[in-house]
């Protein structure tokens, strides 16, 4: 398995870059409790959020749009009929798309509801280790990821005190980020959106998927420094995403 | 076309000081993106929200309203249900509604509703370029707002770089903000927000929206010289619009 | 009536102390509006949030949870199966639950809705003077609070300028707080659901609501000192909490 740890800092730099550059469009189909701060999370890093559920206009939606994000999340029935809406169109438009399963080790019909989605061929997904046990019905060991993100065809960000990023043939470890992110709720919510965005400007998911990890991380660590608690770190964390200075990324990242 | 400019800054010190001593409610059927962020600034600006949905009591919170916002993001089928019956209920009782038809520029559905909704005399409506170009199906430029707004019969306030205010007859341009407003979901919710809170306390609607547009862009300013990206920035324009003082305001409105 | 007011000081800080040690889970079923300040808040004190209000799963959700939030702001008809799913579910696991019976003053059919779920047995009620006379279709005073807690079956936590806390023998009022706490929306309902939390860890429904009322009032305080309005009070409250240290929490409680 070939890692090329030295390149990743700079291309999520790159990515950076492009999102402010682009501003692209991405739309979300969140949990309530997610929305506004997966919005100003992409607000913060460049990109142009658009947040609605109604399973008569999402695919509008994701027809402008140039990439999807699909958490499950407060999983109600409109819900699901806009995830399943909202995927066949960016399916349909080769756009690429992430699943976040929320919490679907706390409910059978969830773990269910993620594993048809999960054959809807997500470009990745970024989960914590209890939701991969659930969707994987066994390991949540990040040295399963190879086998598992080979046999799903997709990219898995396995999030936690370190972050793992596995397309199957490469494998990155995230060391950065700060114990606060876990205080703050729809943390790992908006870290699923900034790997949609950051899908929207770079197709090798794989390093999309590193890269939004990487940037969210170095930037809770300046976020940390900063803050005095968990309100005044969430606040602090967009800050931080939007101001991070490409020199501050490329010194801080951790990658290997 | 008159346009009173001198007066406009102490009109909405006026109002900013009848907000804070006279408290209005005001019901918002809004967007979950923009529910906690709108109900945050009317409780800075004085105002006391309520935000409930539900079809079978929207009328019972209405009815004991001094003003109704109707926002048309995350147009759901319920929220669809809502809207209709609180403006049942607010033309009923003669009292002042305001629409935001947020992102009709990306949703044919969302558009038609909107003109529907448009036909049951707004007090004023709130919206960027690109709604206001899907609104009039033609024009995005302020030069077409005395025409349309005179046809519709109503207060538009374009928001922008700089925000324009027309009833037909009179024109205002404001002149403050801070680029930052667009860097925070649902600002521009929170601000049509503040024009239904001052359309409760003032019966111009021209001088209410124009008042309403002319203290949030004050308090951008004043929030972005505190600020250090757009975390911050919403936090401190909160904070801005609970402590603006009269002669800050006075001082530093641009309207022309 | 015996009032232990010298030991409640040091019950709450026990209890946050419990908090911090054993992360108990508190499943919310709660308003658009509240759901992500409430998830925070629940973080900032130690708990572990969930949210979902999807009537297939809630049940699921609050089979794992240590104790439940039944909040009936934004009362719409996908809220009010969740909750009774909920509310069957947390009684048949002999799991506390707290009602918060928002705005029932306000709409009929709401507190209708209330009564009922007073009926099955909350551990405790938080609400304000308007909610309390809604519910009780009677008094809104302190002093009735023995007899109405008595005749329910259940602590009452009345909030306000002070707060009052009864279970129809042991009465309780905090002094502590700050007026910024009502320009905060959902600040209420995050107090509810630190009630719920307190609830998890203490079996003693009237220590556990006092406890919870106390924290927050004393947060309250310590964010006021550094705030300077209303969107940084409800950053410092959530760092308040977090950052609570037991002597001061024992200096600054007032309950008497």
């Amino acid at each position: 398995m070939r890692a090329p740890h030295c390149e990743l800092p700079v291309i999520a730099a790159d990515i950076l870059e492009r999102l402010r550059a682009r501003r692209p469009r991405v739309h979300c189909v969140t949990n309530a409790v997610a929305q506004a701060f997966s919005a100003n999370m992409l607000l913060a890093a460049g990109a142009v959020p658009s947040m609605t559920i109604a399973p008569a206009e999402v695919r509008h939606f994701v027809a402008r749009a140039d990439a999807l994000l699909v958490n499950l999340g407060t999983f109600d029935a409109e819900r699901r009929r806009a995830a399943l809406a909202a995927i066949a169109a960016a399916n349909k438009a080769a756009m690429p798309w992430v699943l976040d399963p929320v919490f679907i080790d706390r409910s059978a019909p969830r773990a269910a509801f993620a594993r048809t989605l999960l054959g809807k061929m997500p470009r990745a997904v970024r989960l914590n280790r209890a939701e991969l046990a659930a969707l994987s019905r066994n390991s949540a060991d990040e040295r399963s990821l190879p086998h598992l993100a080979g046999s799903w065809h997709t990219v898995i960000g396995l999030t936690g005190e370190r972050d793992f990023v596995c397309d199957g043939r490469r494998f990155a470890a995230v060391a950065n980020g700060h114990p606060l992110m876990a205080r703050v709720t729809a943390m790992g919510c908006a870290g699923s959106a900034l790997v949609a965005a950051a899908l929207a400007v770079e197709r090798d998911a794989w390093c999309a998927t590193a890269a939004a990890l990487t940037i969210l991380g170095v930037a809770g660590e300046v976020a940390a420094e900063r803050a005095r608690g968990p309100g005044s770190f969430a606040v602090e964390i967009l800050d931080a995403v939007h101001g991070l200075e490409r020199a501050v990324l490329l010194a801080r990242a951790r990658v290997n």
